[in-house]
């Protein structure tokens, strides 16, 4: 059983069958918080939340529960969907009767340019879902949701304007969260997610974070310095980066972080879902770290290599 | 006349009093994109905003319209407030009596396990502004709000339970945007606000930027990539680093990344208002870069120092 | 008058009339010490020494000259030269009849193997000059002289093994010292030699040195450390970069050294000899340093670019 | 049986005793090649032989022969002895008296200015060894030696002035090579030889070597550009690093080098013979990297630390 942002009728539930497979039987949770709980208490078997979006950048909620103090929880799969809002109205409903609007915040995020152009001094009432609002509306709480066209269909309303967001093509990465559990083998293109917390606050902490990527070819994909719940300025770093911890030059990376840094969390390696590849420099393969091992243990052992 | 993300009884309001003075004029807007877009249509002359939240992160909605493409604006000044929230009703209601609940979505971030324990259940409503929902309250459209004590004052409710933050101690960052102006004069405790938007995408990228800081002795404070509104993945970084862009050192870095990265936007040098003190590193003061600049100069124009 | 190391016949001759033109006055000295002396006291205009050789490495007279305490001299050209030793004789000599070798430490140094191989035990006597080598095998106190063939024609002696260095294809770097001038005009293939005192032993401070060089694309083309005169482990580093200190990204690299060390001497920018050309990436070219120059002027002017 | 670089009463001799033990047998060679030789065909068990100067920097003989194609060595232990240059007569010559002078080229780099100044003009002849000019002046092939006052009591010198080196001060530091072989146990306080090749000439290898030294808090001690006995340009390194190689961050950083660099030939780890001590970084001892090592297993096995 999986975890996801329902009601039926979001852009979780399409993520969730994309990412767990169209036999996976879902079941839905009214926040983020919610489903990482349920997963927390072992109710469901995985949980399948938004973890970034393109235009609005990363999701908080998600962020801090996996870096916060609960229960360790690992990324075992990620999928990248297009965002695509319409405005939903009940059949019959025109813009000039539009005096009130529900929606999920992020998606108000998107939609607000157009809102305030094509609809402007009407009411927004944020919810906690995008399908929520979808179903108010078919319930005559409000006159129009903003939502995807599924959570329309799913409760009989009509686009009355389609593709609206102010940035076209955005897209939201999802990712299926599991119990911690040895990460499936590396396909040659994965991601690996990681939570570093600083020792101490010096010019060049961050940099020195960096430079165990750096000098082993390893591209960051994602950065973001997280305020540790407490004073502003007491930062961890929440990171992906290219690669697998099977991989000789991940591990060994996360490896010499764990020695320069407070605490790192560990939080999953997965196959990439972005469709981008990153080519392996030849100078940082697992063979070039193995021949080195084998290099060094035979001049500890003989004195000559 | 200041902008503010009203009602009255927000936390920006008190914010905007810090940071604009107690004769500030004043005016409410419904969210930080309107706030942002009067002052950008010059009807104000400021506008304070949430940054971010020591809980919660960065505020998207303000980063975003400062990285963004429309005309550019500038942080004049920060302040840093206690986040207290209170369980607000009508005069009389009690816990058991509770069926609804309205807030600010980063204020339910804040007191969601809060919620779940002690409310568990009860329709959260999500509105654009606390003392919004401290209103509808008023107005019996719900049943409790989430918002700090001084907006029950204002509208006649109760507290039923004070600081019921999940974190306690939470701190948010206000910011004064302003048109673009020469910054005031260095404090010799400053902070320099920045997005740097990036060449390429090579394992790097982002080291070659934080090089650029550590070599001149800069303590960042806050980092984050940011997409571009475009795929993700494209992604810029929004930073904060300690000193004015007056100072030497910071204007010689901030020059760097202009030459080393495709754009560098500069959104604002101001007095640091967190209460931390940065001591500056003797080889990297205003005196030791003219110094070596006349040094430079002596060379190039006689072949010895 | 240009002072060369003499006498007459030696691979310093043919490099003094390379660098300084066929037309140069020339004047010969028996020591790198005594040429440099004596462009220390005015007596002479410039002196040509030997820098480096591609086998033996750097010339410790000549470096030590430049770093030291006396009064400041600059590089103002430098040339390389093909180093080809025979094995010259007094006409009539053959193999069996050499006891004794007269040469040049550090053309000893290049043909060591020969000489053990082909003349093992004979006595070999070690001058001021190869040329000097020469000019006493011609006055009959050696039996043979390890020199350049020039010497051989100058003194009358005959090559008996031509060619004899244990590695072929050796080069050495003459440069030509002056007192301090301003350097002549940059040609766009430039080289700059500068000796960097540290101001504290710490990891990493030489790797400081390199990234104010490596952040501004600038290829270092020799780098030793050298004992400052004092405690082995005091170390200063002598460097040579690409480029010239007219370049702007050059410039700008030892201001930043001045800065982070305890003292920088500048010794001279002058065209590349070595027939290799560096290219210069486009995001550091006096253009890019003139535009972010630019740039950071009007954002401190007017707080926007 | 230990070579060193006689004949007797040569600064090599008591480095010799130092180094290998009062009870060792020395036998002498009359060059650094000649006594290198010695140990690769197995006539002696050891060799001690100078490597570097505080005055002269690094005696290019040994760095070459070390780094070189031939059979590998490495240093076994390392010794600092105080360098004191006595001018040595036959009993009753005054300093009028003197019209040549014989010594070593390092001993003659090292009294240049005193020659000048106090013995201009006389005729300095440089043989393979100080004490060889010692021995040659007793036998009257020269009136006066430039050797250590051991040589003068060896050959009834008298000592006609006392410590006339330039820089006072000066030290010498030998070292013992041998055959490839486990190198001894680390003691805490240990130095690490390295050669490293070069992959490819661009800005930065350097800066890449030195980053993994850097990155895991090892002082180098020192660093050589050394020609690759080709075109000069083509270089490798020749460093001196803080620590062991069965040190964990010594080996860590050394396999490092072997993924990024054409070639690394290893030198020899050996107890530090200056009297310095280099604290080591708690976040880089072996405990640190066994802790990391662990929690990087476990990780890999189960998704959890």
């Amino acid at each position: 059983m999986i975890a996801f942002l329902g009601p039926e009728g979001t852009f979780s539930q399409a993520a969730a069958l994309a990412v767990a497979g169209p036999d996976a039987e879902l079941t839905g949770y009214a926040s983020v918080t919610l489903a990482i709980d349920a997963l927390r208490a072992r109710e469901v078997d995985g949980a399948v939340v938004p973890l970034e979006n393109s235009v609005e950048g990363a999701v908080p909620a998600t962020l801090d529960e996996l870096a916060g103090p609960a229960s360790p929880l690992v990324i075992a799969a990620e999928t990248f969907l297009p965002v695509v809002f319409d405005l939903l109205v009940r059949p019959g409903t025109a813009m000039a009767g539009i005096a009130t609007i529900a929606t999920h915040p992020h998606a108000e995020a998107q939609v607000r340019r157009y809102l305030l152009t094509e609809l402007p001094g009407r009411e927004v009432a944020l919810l906690g879902s995008t399908a929520g609002g979808a179903q108010a509306v078919a319930n005559g709480e409000y006159d129009a949701a903003v939502a995807p066209a599924i959570a329309g269909e799913l409760y009989g309303l009509q686009t009355l304007a389609h593709d609206i967001a102010d940035a076209h093509g955005a897209v939201t990465r999802f990712v299926l969260l599991r119990q911690p559990a040895p990460p499936a083998a590396p396909t040659g293109n994965d991601r690996t997610t990681l939570v570093t917390y600083l020792a101490e606050d010096h010019a060049g902490a961050l940099l020195e974070i960096l430079t165990e990527f750096g000098a082993r070819g390893i591209n960051l994909t994602r950065i973001e310095s997280r305020p540790t719940k407490g004073r502003i300025g007491d930062y961890c770093f929440s990171i992906d980066c290219e690669g697998h911890i099977a991989d000789a030059r991940v591990g060994d990376a996360v490896a010499a972080l764990h020695r320069v840094c407070a605490d790192v969390r560990y939080l999953g390696s997965y196959a990439r879902g972005d469709g981008r590849v990153a080519p392996i420099d030849p100078r940082r393969s697992d063979r070039s770290f193995s021949d080195a091992a084998d290099w060094l243990a035979r001049i500890r052992d003989t004195g000559v290599a």
